[in-house]
């Protein structure tokens, strides 16, 4: 009997192929967990409501009254929201053709594409066209929309830092391409070596390999790193060299712990470097409000910057992207708010500066105390988390460790992340699940516990640790980097 | 010197391949027309807020107070929202992890499925599982998203019924499959005669085509036919016969405007006709808070629900879920709204049902008015708008028409809408972007013009209509079904 076309043995090859950790074994076993009454405390994703971060008032009143514009309307609805709410709300609504229930043009409302277009010429000092600025649902989807047009077939490959953010493995390989890796140092804090570069791109042409773009992800996830003006200026001479196009992921630029290397857009790199790399290099620079201080995920808002772009190609982007009918309008205001806050003298200007200012302090506070934290316990080494929302500790498992994962038929840091979800419901993602170097162990968790939670937090992991380390202690010496 | 990889030579060809005809030339024309001040009414897309349908009151609370949750903490919020949209609100928020902006399940919030469950239970009088039903960012990316599955290459074909919603076309070309097209009967008020069906699938056998998957819209789009029991239980024969996934698409399930012909979903039909073929026709059934009288296109939410599909197969289908994080949290609780709504007795039960009839009624006398204004036409046909939002009316194209299209290097439809949005401002959309017969041309209207506008739209239509046929009229007959 012929298979049906839904029968796993029938499937898109490219869709069993695909891999995503961070909703993988783990999560689905602390999901299990939870349903069985155990407390679970959900570090594998960088969801910050979830873990009880409150959203920033504003933006929630403004969007709030775009989904009841009749409130407008209602004599008493200035009691329960300020006249700036008010005021923003009617001007977003008057940018959509019919409000929130309307499609919007398939690129997003205009009005916010300029809103965005005019928050990247302060950030950058340079100007930027709201015709280049598509508005998504989330940044993943932008990638993946980008990622859909560059891979061809299997023969065409994606430069993407290890260890990586899982998106760009899962969608290279759901769209039939090959993830080419280039190896952070995690001895020199995550920094990228350009010769290392040059060797990945050397040995993939070899394996007939057509390089095609390069990711990088700054601030880093998992790592956490940012890379320094000098780091992103030799990326793009790289890349102006090897005719790669550049896929800025910049999710994170809010969240800096660290005032050594503030966030600066490969953007601005770019145009600081002057004709003809300027205008050379094809640059694709993706934001959202999904991370920062912002933390709406659940909204799936994000936006892409195209830079030395065809118009033919960016009509081609349009067409597909037209395909969906358009990013959800709630999202897009979102999106607005996040790029034109209230500004001083504003009546919710002090209500927001607290409210942010008190989310970055807290989370770069958490940072240092993960970081400490795991540094305190046995065999395990954490660079500092100068920036994202990601603790990434190498593990230094004892060979007996690492034998007896072989025996339950897991991969080591997985055995390592299970026992920890058993013993403390801290449930985490192996360092597997995003690329490493043979034989060396980590896993991610975000900072994103509530303050007060993370001393328990880091207790209870040390004391799992040490523990598994003296269970497994042997004289054979350990997983190093 | 080697193109870059987002040079328009070197992009993905399926990229280039597919073509979406909704927003294609016809409204990229219109939109420069509107910004030149020209008045245009976009009938191009089935977007009901966008031409003055309101939204339904009671969801936009819940919603609203879902978006600023600190709002039920507030005094006076029971002076502009009524108790049970508070109530309502406060349910939704417990089914959340961390309220709006939290990530959700992958799948969608458990809460709500279970809700979409019941309401499928309540329809078809069969048992439906919240574990095989995901929600989505509007149903077209669940329509995507099994196509992926589906589709492994060029010579995997999926049979489409022509004229066609430019979704299935544009998403087939996109994953690199093949569109098999079976012919509705225009002269049998669009029926589908499995004959035809047969033929469409021997061809495509011929031509080395393994053909996987059938679409049925059903209302139809554009056609707006509604589709009789016996033609379902028809089709999910053949499928069962030919061992086809049958994708069937019901998001116009709400917009029924006849009384003979009530809708009646594949679930059920399949159910009714008992094993073995109710536990052997692999089936994806989607839905939409687009459509319907709700119209809340921009919130994009929807849901698929999946009936004997093999356990293994839903597990590839949420991971890659999962890749994108969660479908929109706003847009699920309109979901969660839209099937169950208030019941007799609560609150604002009445103002609930007097808006939704409202609505309904309104778009039944819209679609009466369409068919009778283009019948009244010189050379136009059009079968009567049983449901869903669509008019397909067929124009008659004298041949000096045709000839005139030629040269102007156009399709003549296309040359026939053009003239029609110059003349008018009424932007339409030309029949072969959803596919016809050699040498019959129709075009496609929403009839979601509001009701008032609705005679001078079709005078004006009837002007330019009548005048062109004049100008074109010669000896040599028209082009005819």
């Amino acid at each position: 009997m012929s298979l049906k076309a839904l029968d796993y043995e029938s499937l898109n090859e490219n869709v069993k192929n695909c891999q995503y950790a961070v909703r993988g074994e783990l999560y689905l076993r602390a999901s299990e967990l939870q349903k069985e009454g155990k407390k679970i405390i959900f570090t594998n994703v960088g969801n910050p409501h979830a873990l009880g971060q409150k959203p920033l008032t504003f933006p929630r009143q403004v969007v709030s009254l775009c989904q009841a514009p009749f409130l407008l309307d209602d004599p008493n609805v200035g009691m329960i929201f300020p006249a700036d709410a008010i005021a923003r709300a009617k001007h977003y609504l008057s940018l959509t053709s019919g409000g929130l229930g309307a499609y919007s043009d398939s690129r997003g409302l205009p009005g916010v594409r300029k809103e965005v277009a005019e928050f990247i010429e302060r950030r950058d000092g340079y100007p930027s066209d709201p015709e280049l600025i598509f508005l998504t649902d989330g940044a993943s989807k932008g990638v993946m929309q980008i990622l859909n047009c560059v891979i061809r077939g299997q023969k065409d490959g994606i430069l993407v830092p290890v260890p990586q953010y899982p998106l760009y493995s899962a969608t290279i390989s759901l769209l039939g391409g090959t993830l080419v890796p280039y190896y952070l140092e995690e001895s020199e804090n995550w920094g990228l070596d350009v010769n290392n570069l040059r060797q990945s791109v050397a040995q993939a042409r070899s394996q007939g390999i057509t390089v095609r773009a390069m990711v990088i992800i700054n601030p880093g996830n998992p790592t956490g790193q940012c890379l320094s003006e000098a780091n992103i200026r030799e990326i793009l001479r790289f890349c102006c060299d090897e005719r790669l196009v550049l896929l800025g992921d910049e999710v994170y630029q809010q969240n800096i712990y660290q005032d050594e290397r503030p966030f600066i857009s490969s953007k601005k790199v770019l145009m600081d470097m002057g004709a003809p790399i300027s205008k050379e290099v094809q640059l694709i620079s993706f934001h959202t409000v999904s991370k920062g201080y912002w933390g709406e995920c659940g909204q799936r808002g994000g936006y892409f910057e195209m830079t030395n772009i065809p118009p033919r190609t960016v009509e081609e982007i349009y067409k597909v992207a037209s395909i969906a009918l358009s990013p959800n309008v709630s999202a897009q205001i979102f999106m607005g708010l996040m790029v034109s806050p209230p500004k001083p003298g504003d009546i919710s200007y002090d209500q927001f500066v607290r409210e942010s200012k008190g989310i970055l302090e807290s989370l770069r506070r958490r940072a240092r105390m993960m970081t400490d934290g795991f540094n305190s316990c046995k065999n395990v080494v954490c660079n500092f988390t100068e920036g994202a929302m990601y603790s990434f500790p190498q593990i230094k498992l004892p060979s007996k460790a690492i034998q007896a994962a072989k025996q339950a038929g897991k991969v080591p840091d997985v055995f390592y992340c299970l026992k920890l979800l058993e013993a403390t419901g801290i449930s985490t993602v192996p360092g597997s699940g995003f690329g490493q170097k043979e034989g060396v162990f980590h896993l991610r968790t975000t900072i994103l516990p509530a303050e007060e939670e993370m001393p328990e937090i880091m207790d209870s992991f040390k004391k799992f640790n040490d523990e598994f380390m003296s269970q497994y202690a042997d004289n054979f010496g350990y997983s190093r980097m």
